[in-house]
């Protein structure tokens, strides 16, 4: 049963559709579309956004790093205000709803309230982050935290994007922005004039088209424990010759180990934890290895996500634990390598609640769900504002052409973040 | 304990030494020796070992394959001959006793003879074998195939030697053999003709250094199951995003395959049938794998060898049965794709145990065991013909520049195999 739309929001979706259409048009590279960071795609979209923003009466801003604001001014300005965010870059060839669709839902909130002549109680501000998206420049967030000050300026001349092999800085300059003052550490944004931050995004993944929800209240952004050099040293031997006990079998050494890291995923899954798991690459050595060989090398990588830290790293802590067990048994070495933990971004419980009553009231089917890729809300949550996103239901994935967004879908999402900011302002 | 020699066998394992330091000097190519199939270095081998029979006085022939054959006349010459017999080539860098051992082991039984002033009662023939390494043309037991006219013809031309892009017959021909010959496909050596074939070789893998025993009676040549192209298809997702029960992973599932074929391994040891199984290589696609997507690709091999060769085909049906069970919980395809079998050779069991008797008799330990590695007496056994095998004890395996059998070993394992002459002849 699909709930009915006020119909009241009408006028908004129409204007979405274009704004939609308009980014699409302007930025097509078939397949798909490229708004590239710092590039033709990404300032275009930006500029788009901002004439929107224009033609709407909103205030128009931006700040050294080239974030974009738009705000439309509450009652009392000086109260920490509302913000509603998300990215205007995306991969190559990517789809059209992929950050975007944030933007623009908050700028059709903004218009909502103009076209109803409501002033807010405090400001509400539509953010277009820059540098989401980590294939241009190798790093998370850059636009998110240079417009807290938090960019560490080293990366402003080391990031080069992987396509012209230009420095961020030149890129930003490129752009019209100004690096010099990001170096210097300058703030646009500071916690305590934010009464929280709110973004709508697209589902990257499969679960609310299987789950037949069009819209996900996430819980958390995942944290990761990221292993890129896993090695396993056993000892290349005779296919034919060599009984099992005297064989040092690198890769039953890395079966059984991913094995018990499949059954550690089921046993959290069991427990309740948020947990996903992924052997991304695992290889024996093209070099040595042959059909008639016993495999004397293993080389494989793990990146492990939850919204629960502490698990993580009693994850980490299990593995060793495991790793050193068949290394002895099987006369192998299981080296883990070097290990990044990135922190999970948790979402404001209290929002949550908000978001899940609003939800019922309206007859819109929600279910709460993890984020499995990073979102620049991990920036503002890390930073202890308190934080809300919602997930709206999209075909195929996202990263590729053939990502799909029903309008439908689109327009219950924006009326759940719309209903939310009426409450809090 | 160690037994003690006859010394009656001293002047023999002098002239070994002698035999074994000469093959060395001869072909010495650092590290280890390189006696390559059809060239300088086989033939040079071939050219020793016919000067050392010449000096003992025995008959010395070649086949149109450039087989070697010296021979002790019997007092029946029509009678079934007992042969004696191994290879001459060798892989490059290898080490000195792989092959030649079996030859030089046979010389020495018949010098014995000749310095004992005995006639057997039928002939006993030693036999230089040529092409046994497959490392140079890629086909087995090339030279005894030939003995026996069974070698099929189009492999003349398009077997090409891995060095030097020659064929197998243009290298015949330079090694001043009749390729043409045996594209008629004439036969040197008849089944009827032969009594017994017994070839005493170096263990290629650490089993006997493992037990601490010098000699091993080889109850069989383990036939194979080769799959040289084993393919997982699941599909490329987000590492973060997509939950475990939407994800088709082709590393989960392939290690849930390898895990299974070890537990049936396993199965196998604990019913007492000889087994044992290899994943010499298990690859995720180097152009599409990365640590942030579920795998979609695996490649992998396998290897499993048996003396038995109805367990080696039930092994094929499990393990088919295995894949399309992982394949359709997953959600994945596991194609195991082309499979060769090689049949096993068994040994005669009469042989071996009149070899355990005799060993008792001497005080030689021994153990029985399967030989891993293809032998030229697997050929023999497969046309009928009562085969034996003994094995010395020998460190490091075989087939590296590393291979070292004590003469001590050396010298146990060619009494077991004089005993046993002594007995049939």
């Amino acid at each position: 049963m699909m709930p009915t739309l006020e119909t009241s929001t009408a006028p908004e979706m129409a204007q979405a559709e274009q704004l939609f259409e308009s980014l699409c048009r302007h930025t097509t590279d078939v397949p798909g579309i490229t708004r590239d960071t710092y590039g033709a795609g990404e300032n275009v979209a930006h500029h788009l956004m901002a004439q929107t923003a224009r033609d709407l009466g909103l205030e128009v801003a931006t700040d050294a790093a080239g974030n974009l604001y738009m705000t439309l001014l509450g009652r009392d300005p000086s109260a920490p205000q509302i913000l509603i965010g998300s990215h205007l870059d995306s991969v190559p060839h990517g789809g059209n709803y992929d950050g975007a669709a944030g933007v623009v839902a908050g700028l059709m909130v903004l218009a909502r309230l103009k076209r109803l002549g409501r002033i807010p109680a405090r400001s509400v501000t539509v953010m277009g982050c820059r540098a989401e998206e980590v294939c241009w420049f190798p790093a998370p967030y850059i636009g998110s935290r240079a417009a807290f000050g938090l960019l560490p300026p080293d990366l402003l001349d080391n990031l080069k994007r992987a396509d012209t092999g230009l420095s961020l800085a030149e890129h930003m300059r490129m752009s019209g922005f100004q690096p010099e003052r990001l170096r210097q550490g300058e703030a646009y944004l500071r916690p305590q004039h934010i009464h929280c931050y709110l973004e709508l995004h697209i589902e990257q993944g499969p679960a609310l088209v299987d789950a037949r929800i069009p819209v996900g209240i996430v819980t958390g952004i995942r944290g990761s424990l990221r292993y890129r050099h896993c090695r396993i040293q056993g000892r290349y031997a005779h296919a034919g010759a060599v009984p099992r006990h005297l064989r040092q079998d690198a890769v039953l050494a890395g079966v059984e180990f991913v094995h018990a890291l499949e059954q550690h995923w089921l046993q959290r899954e069991a427990d309740g934890i948020d947990f996903v798991a992924t052997v991304g690459e695992f290889s024996t050595n093209p070099e040595h290895h042959t059909l008639t060989k016993v495999p004397g090398e293993v080389q494989f990588t793990m990146d492990i996500r939850s919204e629960d830290n502490s698990a993580l790293l009693a994850t980490d802590v299990y593995l060793r634990g495991v790793a050193a067990d068949i290394g002895q048994r099987r006369g192998v070495t299981i080296d883990l390598g070097e290990l990044t933990n990135a922190l999970p971004g948790l979402m404001d419980v209290n929002l949550r609640q908000k978001l899940k009553t609003l939800a019922q009231q309206q007859g819109i089917p929600t279910m709460a769900m993890a984020s499995g890729a990073g979102h620049d809300c991990a920036v503002f949550a890390n930073q202890g504002i308190p934080t809300a996103m919602v997930f709206v239901r999209n075909e195929n994935g996202s990263h590729n052409a053939d990502e799909a967004m029903d309008m439908m879908d689109f327009a219950l999402g924006w009326q759940l973040l719309a209903a939310l900011v009426d409450e809090l302002s």
